[in-house]
């Protein structure tokens, strides 16, 4: 379980004293502040704050095109319009703040993200706890035959047992050395900021990400699609289902023209052109790679 | 005056419905939300949103430095501790929504400043106002005689009331002949992109403005500084002083560490060293160049 | 003409001197180093430094993918892999910088484009040229009636001829003011940060920028695109011109994945693959808004 | 030793094929470029490119300040004034490409830089070498009893041999464990993307690192500065070096001005005011809290 009864208590306190506003309210995100959400086994999503909703959109876009957006009949076709023509500022307008729990190999993937603000857990000051993150039976996957980066069947048997031994024993040791390194009973006691290397990477770490609405849909554009890793991809999809929550009319604009559209190449267009003519394509008639040509199957068949 | 008596009702009618929220609040902030503060003879600046406090900076640096920001008794100590260290992140967790209106020339500086969020009306898309900034008397400055980039005496008599009424008839003169270019009465009407280009500089624009804290900061340093140019920096000071009352803990360390301090080289701090055992330190034996020493001696006398 | 005798014999100097070096060079680049292309009526854009070539790219990837780059068998293959799925780090690995002379209103499009490195030449420091944009009569156009932002029919006979006689006259007389109002001859002078407030914004200023190629891209498909306005899609198409010589293989990728290729929505996605079963798709069968079918049916007929 | 025979026979090839170029060459990064240089007991620093020199940074700074930069006699003194002044867009027009290998917990503090450009190694793709860093015997530091980030005394005797042994031998487990793990050899094999949690933080990646000058300076301030954690301060201490022979008049202005001096706060400046008056001055009476008075002292007595 991801947080202790203390941590619930304060959550429950910050959550019994609603004030007035005058800013944009969010019924959806006031649902869910400072409540864990958990990921994983010892993970966990909170918003701590957010600024902004659907209307905040609206309104940056009609200060920038004024009574150019006259046109566009209802808040929802603006935001739509804004969307599919790549119009990104107004999306900035809206900014959301996250308690994240997560294993460091995933906080060094989602770090590479640079348009946030974080503030991490310091092991320089301060001592990491003893929580690593042991993927279930489901997650235990193979590497993929096909693609570098992906993952195959799941593991079996023997094999899969003697991960996860291996897994929990080698935290674990790591672990009982880091603390016997740090201990000052008897010994001077190694710096924090040296004892943490020896920690692997599927230690728990923690940190507050602060991002603006455009930059994190192009986070969950690339974590949550299905090329995603698993560990990172539970984070996003339950960031996702905050999200369209939060501004469920930005939400479903995204969900169309991003996370469910393609984009097609110049030679892809005309591969379709000319397949709505009737005449079959091939990849070699295509101009398309290998794999380019493998790609745009998966789609069109 | 900056507002119709239609927008000043609007203002109002935003500032009627208080709704609860979980969120914290800045009672300095809700006071100022919507309400247009008058920037020089046409221009304003009003709060539209913000995100977090001085409790947020000081959580956010607790999630940073766990354990190790216990020493630090209070809040107000860890915020000075961290303005002095420059650690920015945890300033970085607040966050502002600014809608400004102000010369194109002054929003030509502004936006200069990279990291913030922009939504400006576009004068592509729509008509923008009969509205210029004419210098009142006090603000009429020569040219300085001792700095490339200053301003000198305030111009007197003849000569101020030419270039006044020179600022005065040429925007007239550009704004009727963009009226006229744009008409579509017994013409086709000049695409509004063009006849944009027309305007003086000082003209209005307006835009929606977000900045985090951090950010904020060292927008104020450079633009609330005594070498900022007067049309830019009195917007700053008025959002200094927005600040101010939103977060007035971060702000007083602000105030201490950036807005009234100094940076030193080695040469001077190797001058003040000298001067402090009793010693005549002069220019030549400082090792620095005549600029460095004048501004030493600003300071130092 | 935009370059004075001398500039151009400065110019031929700074190219006379080859030196050796250990860097990856272009060639494409070196003949163009230095060079002004001239662009609008008083513009210009040079090529002043530049940093990697297809090459570097391709060498980044292989550190971040290490063996897994060897199944793609080549160069050109390895770039149109990572330009298809938005592997933008290795493209961040090239560097541009030019020198660009160009109106102040396109300037202030321009500059939105965050994430570059800028030098303006400062018109609080020194005093601006009589140089001013006036279009072409091909370039003279009417509003367009079916887009808020676009440019109709090029304006004809009497009207041509008043819209370029207003935009003459109107810049002639500011500068004439703007000069008169700085002279020092017999007066105080008005300082150079308040007289400039009287210049249109059809002025000419210029800059370094310096960008990488991932952002160049995004850049050139925003302002190289059709739905750009005329005045500044004329530099983009320039630069286009030349990262096509710079780095080959990566602009074709870039002209086949993002210049000539599309975006599909969800619903363009169903449509599509109705259509390509034999079935009649609407507007109304097809779930799109009136704007989004008319977008889909200009591609797909 | 970092470099395999291979490495440093292709690194000596890259060197032998000098080409001419147009661009700015500076004769100090060209002995640099490609070689490595040893870090820590398996890191290396390499330059893989550069752009610019000391003279394009007064070249931008001329286009910016125009006639107003006439009034500074050379190039040195020039440079100098922008860095006190903070002008720090001529400093960006030079740009730099590192190629770095690194432990795991150096890489996590160091990405933290976020204005740069990084292809780093994937562990998701390709397997990771058996190399760690291991502390010699006068880094192994013991936690500052003063400062929760801070090293005390070196670690003596058994404590230090045993904190060895636990290093070697914990990381020796793990990476026995990861190419079991990973084998295919009878098994299915565990994807790389989940082998790779079981390494321990002090494993070796690299990466590509480009950044533009100003930036590389904000890195060298933090990271050089003397409470920097030691394994990253090597690093950048030996990029201070090579930046030293890249762009030496900056590099000294940035030395004089960044790395030597000190920035005062106004309680700081009244101290030191009424010290030079004669004035004895107590933390007390100084209005600074113990901390910051503890910090006053250390630089003036």
């Amino acid at each position: 379980m991801p947080l202790t009864p203390d941590q619930l208590a304060e959550i429950e306190t910050a959550r019994a004293n609603p004030q007035p506003t005058l800013r944009a309210v969010s019924p959806g995100m006031e649902a869910h502040l400072f409540r864990a959400h958990p990921v994983l086994d010892h993970g966990f999503v909170r918003v701590i704050d957010y600024m902004g909703d659907d209307a905040a959109i609206v309104q940056a876009a009609r200060v920038s095109y004024g009574a150019g957006t006259k046109h566009v009949s209802n808040d929802e076709g603006l935001i739509r319009y804004l969307m599919r023509h790549w119009h990104s500022t107004p999306f900035e307008m809206c900014e959301v703040k996250f308690h994240v729990k997560l294993p460091v190999f995933v906080a060094r993937q989602w770090i590479r993200h640079r348009t946030a603000n974080v503030n991490e857990y310091s092991a320089r000051y301060s001592i990491l706890d003893r929580e690593f993150y042991i993927p279930e039976a489901s997650a235990l996957a193979a590497q993929s035959t096909v693609n570098n980066q992906g993952r195959g069947e799941v593991l079996e048997g023997a094999e899969a047992a003697r991960v996860l031994a291996w897994l929990k024993s080698d935290a674990a040791q790591a672990y009982d050395h880091y603390e016997a390194m740090l201990s000052q009973d008897g010994q001077q006691g190694l710096a924090r900021e040296l004892a943490r290397m020896n920690l692997p990477m599927n230690i728990y770490t923690q940190w507050y990400w602060k991002c603006d609405l455009h930059n994190l849909f192009h986070f969950l554009r690339l974590r949550a699609d299905a090329h995603a890793q698993y560990e990172i991809r539970v984070y996003a999809e339950l960031m996702a289902q905050i999200t369209a929550e939060w501004v469920p009319l930005a939400f479903r604009a995204f969900e169309d023209y991003r996370m469910g559209g393609v984009t097609l190449s110049s030679k892809a267009i005309d591969a379709l052109k000319r397949m709505l003519r009737g005449e079959a394509v091939t990849q070699e008639s295509s101009g398309m790679s290998k794999g380019e040509w493998r790609e745009f199957q998966e789609v069109w068949g």
